[in-house]
């Protein structure tokens, strides 16, 4: 399989920036988490690298050809979004053979069995789904679809607990019995965390993190104490947030804890999550621009 | 303040059900969950209780005064909800206006506040906003609402992670500076857990669950081990689902673990969340049905 590659990417409308001289690589077989507040340009970029809107600069490769003008390229790539392309009175099965009839060998079987699962019948219309199982309905054909680059914006949009964690379980399942790349554009940070391998941030225009999980969450830690000793002991150091109770603090470092400072005995240091990292790494970004 | 009374209330559509004798209560200064998955009757429940609609049977009191004929009952209770009751052209301004004539006393100046974290301009019409943003600019004014019971359906659509947080801090913040009761209807199970107080769990039109989040969590285990020292350990118990890779078995038990059973070495005891519990309970319901 071929690598994605993205090269100065850059789209603008009229003098707004949307996205701003992007660059990343996409490896084959591997699970993305692509984050980014409401606003920061996430859809634009899957839009993107599908073909769907032209980038204002810059080039969408696989391996070495250009993306634009290849229908062998895009064929391999399928996005699922929320905005409908569907004709209004489109069946689910419709949408089954549709994505048959675009990238061959559609997975009828897992697909039928997926679609009870969610207690969605076939026959029925797209539109007629609450907004939930037509979330749903959709999932199940980003997961059976014959592509090798699935792209997901906003894949819980609607969804229950329940059906969340089914997709969850069935995305993983689909994944090992067929290792191909996923992009999951999602503010539910929290439950992806240990479905994903590598993530991309984007706020400001920008990609500012492109890294793997455990590289990000290796540099997360919370320092807590009295809040003078926790100021001496982050001095330095990148703080994302901070928190104080009293005189208790809590300080949200991003950065290699440095192996020479010694740890005072009220000091003590433990780790945060992906989510709360996102936050702190992106607060002031777009929604509030 | 005055406890809310809620008895016999069932809710049908012609032959459809969506609640049957509901019975329940809720205190004065408490922040509740209300749960259940889509299609549950969660949001029919929150309009019967405000007023909105009316129950085919049953009654919603304060003490002992009927709510569906009296305006200084209703006054206390206010409901925000996905569907939007403005006119087209409300500005966010209005909106506070609005809120400070029905109900007095509206916080304007925290309102003010709030609604500059969230990077929104009070000058602009709700309709012109995101997703994202019109749920935020609707959480600043029940936040900022004088009425004893808030009802919130649905308060983190479309909000990014960031805004969540700060949606999470602002209502703990605004409860203890002035406790009253907030119901919270959501599906982010995981996100509310630390806040809310007690919660209520809706499925197959009845209330399953009306308990304390410590209450429940209490009875909620995991049982991990060889399968055949996890089934013998759990037989008698209700067992909420199963997790099996290779020969190890997780079982999801909800009861009380019984102190005579001598638990083997090779088992291991532990807890799990409230949204796992919830999924547990739910699973087979509404949506699917």
């Amino acid at each position: 399989m071929e690598q994605l590659t993205i090269s100065h990417v850059s789209k603008k409308y009229g003098r707004q920036v949307i996205l701003e001289d992007l660059n990343c690589q996409l490896a084959p077989g591997k699970i993305y988490g692509l984050l980014g507040r409401n606003g920061a340009g996430k859809s634009t970029l899957l839009n993107i690298i599908t073909g769907r809107i032209f980038p204002t600069n810059g080039t969408v490769a696989l391996d070495k050809l250009g993306t634009n003008d290849q229908d062998r390229v895009l064929g391999q790539f399928y996005l699922m979004s929320e905005s409908n392309l569907y004709p209004k009175r489109t069946t689910i099965q419709r949408m089954f053979d549709l994505a048959d009839g675009s990238y061959g060998h559609f997975d009828y079987q897992n697909a039928n069995r997926l679609l009870k699962a969610f207690g969605i019948d076939a026959k029925i219309q797209l539109s007629k789904l609450s907004t939930g199982l037509q979330t749903a309905a959709k999932l199940v054909v980003a997961l059976n679809v014959n592509a090798n680059y699935v792209f997901l914006d906003e894949p819980t949009l609607g969804l229950d607990a329940n059906h969340r964690e089914l997709f969850y379980k069935e995305l993983v399942k689909s994944y090992q019995e067929k290792p191909r790349t996923f992009v999951l554009s999602t503010h539910l940070i929290d439950e992806i965390q240990q479905l994903v391998e590598h993530v991309l941030i984007l706020a400001d225009h920008h990609l500012i993190e492109d890294a793997d999980v455990e590289t990000l969450l290796d540099r997360a830690y919370t320092v807590t104490g009295p809040a003078n000793l926790v100021d001496q002991y982050v001095a330095g150091l990148r703080v994302l947030s901070a928190d104080q109770l009293g005189t208790v603090k809590t300080a949200y470092v991003f950065d290699q804890l440095d192996d020479q400072r010694v740890i005072p005995d009220q000091v003590k240091v433990g780790h945060y999550d992906l989510q709360k990292l996102f936050i702190g790494l992106t607060n002031g970004g777009s929604e509030n621009e």
